[in-house]
């Protein structure tokens, strides 16, 4: 049987930036095993106040708009700055199809061999803590471990994207040139999310079509975002290919940051993600639960059907939702 | 002492359209004393099967952007169709200011005496189960009164819009021409849920602003929108004071009703929108209970200060609580 690694020295092994010690402390955060569960929040109680002066990029776009490439390209730009860059997947998809997971052992080859990079898909998301929970404990496992740029990584399919807007300090949307006036698949809200819009594939015969696309974007990004920080989000154009446009990104990025450093936004976004993460917590763990009581989840499916059906109203039926829940709960 | 009507009266009298007794019904579904919230339920449950064939419009807009005017006009001519129409507000900031409940007493001055029109302030949103809760019970006791065309009625700034799109079938925003580049504070994620826009003030030298502010808004609008429903969202320019674009609106919206009803949209938005609303509800009814108890209030508001700064993770913060509100429980 496998020795089980102490508190301490998964927390020695993290900060002297043992790669294998931190994807241990990572499977650890994503177990749903108790004793995992206790072990990991005991870890990163010990490594939080080792956390900080980095910064969290979330980064989507539908299938297709090239996110590994740009990530690949990207990621080498930064280890030639000699920053250490960490990539985090989130896939919630992963459950469902194998195209993802295939893809994923023949994604980024170049960067994961790199020794300043580490590259980790997550796991999937129907664990307790939902997929951000975990994802949010892993962003604090690599900070700790010395990675200063953290990628989190999502399909752009709108499941997880208001999820990882909620870990990241900015938040980066790939699209292509040409697809005419529609969202190519990015659902509703994505756009609004970006600080900056990254058209990808601006090369060849494609860089036209970029460029307008570009002004495109820039003049809907105008129109449709409120600046509660006071950034105004960037549309910029870049090509894997040509290797173009990458350290304009960076730029834009470490601008972004320091606008929100010296408006104190970035600190409050922080504050206000942890808190956020407290209340999903909460809220997951009342979830969960719920369901371990086998007659609230019966009562519940039954309730929905008829509140559907206009049989009961919603008022009601929360009302007895509620009241077999405590039920339940005193005779536990 | 005034005599309580029984819930057969007072459901007697909504079938018959009587307002006074309907303006009753909602305040007693506006009221929090638990004997009004049950015999509310009752009133809600017997008048459901009569609910239906209605369509229900959310509008919001900034203040300045010429709500009350524009409803005004709107219901004039729905009621010139000889329909009956209902005005709903929802007014989060009411309670804080005391503008916009003196505006009130003057707004919408001809519609409200208009015996096809029922024009009704909503109670202020810190009540149990919520400002949306509340206005979806007032939605269906007007609805059984025999109101056809359901306005709710919003202001632009964010907090209760997402709630709204929850009540009703159509969302309206209402938007100034000539404001720029600049979302007239409307929040992010407001536009996206327009299935139309309306630059109003359409009239006078404003008209080419309003045509081209038209075209920009049109053009946003398909590169930011998916469609769900297969819709897709207009804009349309409308002036209360020449009286133009008013029925255009109306066109729209019965379009959009047509198309929805076809596609099976109509019917399957309203089914989520009521499981939702169960939802809400019963999250609606925990937290409250959760308030009950001053000893969950207290250690709330101090894990919460020490996850934003830092000295507790969330996940163990959110372990703390749920412990002890199982105990509050079992002591109760």
């Amino acid at each position: 049987m496998k020795q089980r690694l102490t508190t301490e020295e998964y927390a020695a092994g993290i900060a002297s930036g043992d790669r294998v010690i931190l994807a241990k402390a990572i499977s650890l955060a994503e177990s749903s095993l108790p004793e995992d569960q206790h072990q990991s929040a005991e870890l990163l109680a010990k490594l939080n106040p080792k956390t900080g002066d980095t910064i969290r990029i979330g980064i989507t776009g539908v299938p297709g708009v090239g996110k590994s490439t740009f990530i690949e390209v990207f990621g080498k730009y930064i280890t030639s700055l000699h920053k250490k860059i960490a990539v985090l997947t989130v896939d919630p998809s992963s459950q469902l199809t194998k195209g993802s997971i295939l893809g994923d052992k023949t994604r980024m080859e170049e960067l994961s061999k790199n020794p300043l990079a580490f590259i980790r898909p997550s796991a999937s998301g129907n664990t307790l803590g939902g997929t951000t929970g975990r994802t949010r404990e892993c962003i604090l496992l690599c900070e700790a471990a010395g990675y200063e740029v953290i990628i989190v990584e999502t399909v752009g399919v709108g499941q997880s994207e208001t999820g990882v807007k909620n870990l990241v300090d900015f938040f980066l949307l790939l699209m292509l040139a040409g697809a005419g006036d529609e969202l190519q698949g990015i659902k509703k809200g994505i756009m609004e999310m970006a600080d900056a819009v990254v058209i990808t594939k601006a090369d060849g015969d494609n860089i036209k079509r970029a460029k307008a696309a570009q002004a495109d974007f820039q003049h809907a990004l105008n129109l449709f975002t409120e600046n509660i920080s006071g950034w105004k989000p960037k549309v910029l154009t870049s090509s894997a290919l040509t290797n173009t446009g990458i350290k304009e990104v960076w730029a834009a990025i470490l601008s972004f940051k320091d606008h929100a450093i010296h408006s104190g936004y970035f600190d409050l976004q922080r504050k206000e993600q942890r808190v956020t993460a407290f209340r999903e917590s909460f809220e997951q763990l009342l979830r969960s639960e719920l369901e371990q009581f086998p007659e609230i989840q019966k009562k519940s499916s039954i309730l929905e059907k008829e509140v559907a059906d206009w049989k009961i109203s919603a008022q009601e039926a929360a009302q007895q939702l509620l009241e077999l829940y405590r039920q339940s709960i005193k005779k536990a």
